[in-house]
């Protein structure tokens, strides 16, 4: 294989995004032959745009059977993401799909055992924050012990304001049917991702989510969850869509030091001796140790993490590069919304593997009683986000 | 009355303290004439280093009963606060109480029914952190609306570092019987008065608290509680006592900016239209309303509190200024905390007003059950907390 031939299903806000840097050839080894979409208007779009560059199919069956295509981005819906992984995989496609990795664990686990039965194909996720060289520092500094033994996490992440009118501008958007979830779904996966990547797996969850609190929709605007883990370490997860100069901080308090990115600054405080060892010898009444206040150098931040994703894809089929955001990893961070979703909707603590079929039982009475709004679906300008 | 006699009761850690300061002249108006304690140690201690300067009297009786002494400051284990407040008001005196106003509010309701009776004497709490320009300047700013109505708050405060060589300094400490809580009665009660005295008092808790955790004490050592006030809004206060690097960082989120003080820097981001207004008219999908980040400028942080805290209450009693920090306002956090208590005890939301036969009732199971350690009483260095 030379170049990887890429399809894009789904032509909506994000899958217009993936066409156009393919297309502008920003990842190399690569070339997008086909885009896929049901709804006839955003196909007219494509073609409008870009005229006959590529095969326009309108079912995904259609992308499925092109022996033409080697691999596929799933940007549909997120329900859809686990069954078109699946189909894609099982047609021997790769398969790169956009967050999340779906709506519950039982469907995710079941897309993870497809892809575990077939290790020939590249199964990958757009988990792009997972490029941004912060994340991948504290992550470095977290797992080489920098800071010791963690003891709290905290992240407040609250800059994905979202209005009214973004929500109205899809009908399956913020709804229990079409969407799954609201803040937590669709814009938090990649914290809650980055925050089990770099603090690994809380045991349980206690999650306080409120429900169409400032904005008109079905789903959780406004989140504040409590978690443990297992080695007693404790943690806070705070969310919004409705602030204004949100906040994005991520805390991170070890035995040893502390590590804070906020305002794009990386900051790490370090003890000369570990909190345990100082507390177990030292006399003196009032005292604590000595804390250094460490400056660790940062290049700037780019925001080009979808494409450094599916250039890592890419390079991982041609090449066997490590594959950094690897598809089955997509069913931690489900895994902890879920947790959180479930301890609001029962009141009660959630443990962590949760149960998935409780999960399911109680997202569908939501399903059920949802409600599609009444909304001409828009294709939005995402340049301003990620 | 020309200048208001004082009588420290209480020569421990932070009685020394006082001692020290007003024996400096550095409050004017007021003399310290007499010191009580019930440990003669403590007494003889106090006579080595001032000599025959005040009176020394081993029994608050007898201290009531002085007809030159015009005020006392209560500077006592948490739970002969409003004991002693009530019996100083009986006898005719002036009474500045040390924090926390009490150990359980139901105490503390008795307290403040006994001031209500004695509207001609001053009694003042030492709420010193209400001193400090920052907090007085924020909460200027969220009472003018300067970032719209309070939608989320946040308060991180885990630089109160103490070790187990501090907790084994005194048999009372960190047990219910002698102390009645841990870090929330201790070392917290500043910050919880100063969240509720800015941003007001919560309508609910529910409550995340750690006993003995790192430390080998009775008390709580690690604490998160969520709360949620009557216009909706939640916040979040997380506190420990064993964080090398501990952090103080309060976040108050409006519908039109944010203020965030940390690292001794008060931060402000204010949108040029509020959120609610931008949101019902906004029809462009993404986007937001513009925010401008601003400069408040703030005179360094000094640490006098507690003595701009007697000097305020010595000038109440003299001139009538205006008090500050009213001994009957000490009830409000006090609720706070004992909610955030109760919350865990029974794992469940606690409303406020509290049920305060029901919190009293479940503090005395654990004082029943309470164990003084065997120590010897030490006066600690207090020079660099407040």
């Amino acid at each position: 294989m030379k170049k990887v031939k890429f399809a894009v299903i789904g032509a909506g806000n994000i899958g217009s995004f993936h066409i156009g840097y393919l297309n502008d050839g920003k990842v190399s080894g690569c070339e997008l032959v086909a885009v896929c979409d049901t709804n006839p208007a955003k196909l007219d779009n494509i073609q409008k745009q870009y005229g006959d560059k590529f095969k326009l199919y309108s079912t995904d069956e259609e992308v499925f059977q092109d022996p033409n295509i080697d691999a596929v981005i799933v940007a549909t819906p997120h329900y859809d993401h686990p069954v078109l992984a699946i189909a894609a995989m099982e047609a021997g496609k790769h398969v790169l799909i956009e967050k999340p990795a779906g709506v519950y664990t039982k469907k995710v686990r079941e897309m993870n055992e497809v892809a575990e039965q077939h290790p020939e194909l590249t199964f990958g996720l757009v988990y792009n924050q997972r490029m941004n060289p912060f994340y991948q520092k504290v992550r470095k500094l977290v797992q080489e012990g920098a800071i010791g033994e963690i003891r709290r996490t905290n992240w407040i992440i609250t800059t994905w304001y979202r209005s009214q009118s973004y929500y109205n501008s899809g009908g399956w958007r913020a709804t229990w049917k079409g969407e799954g979830g609201g803040v937590l779904l669709n814009q938090d996966p990649h914290q809650i991702d980055l925050w089990q990547w770099i603090c690994g797996m809380p045991k349980r969850v206690y999650s306080f989510a409120y429900f169409g609190k400032q904005r008109d929709i079905e789903v959780e605007d406004e989140v504040t969850a409590f978690v443990e883990y297992p080695n007693g370490a404790t943690g806070v997860f705070v969310t919004s869509v409705s602030e204004v100069a949100g906040t994005n901080r991520l805390e991170i308090m070890g035995s040893q030091g502390k590590i804070v990115i906020e305002n794009n600054k990386l900051q790490m405080w370090k003890s000369v001796i570990d909190e345990a060892e100082f507390n177990a010898t030292w006399d003196g009444g009032f005292g604590e140790p000595e804390v250094w206040k460490i400056d660790v150098p940062m290049e700037p931040f780019k925001d080009d993490g979808h494409m450094k994703v599916t250039q890592n894809f890419v390079n991982h089929i041609l090449h066997d590069e490590e594959l950094l955001a690897p598809g089955t990893d997509g069913i931690k961070g489900l895994s902890i919304s879920n947790a959180m979703h479930l301890s609001t909707w029962l009141g009660e603590w959630v443990d962590l593997p949760i149960d998935e079929d409780k999960y399911y039982e109680e997202l569908k009475k939501r399903i059920d009683s949802s409600k599609e709004k009444e909304t001409a679906d828009q294709v939005l300008d995402t340049s301003t986000t990620y």
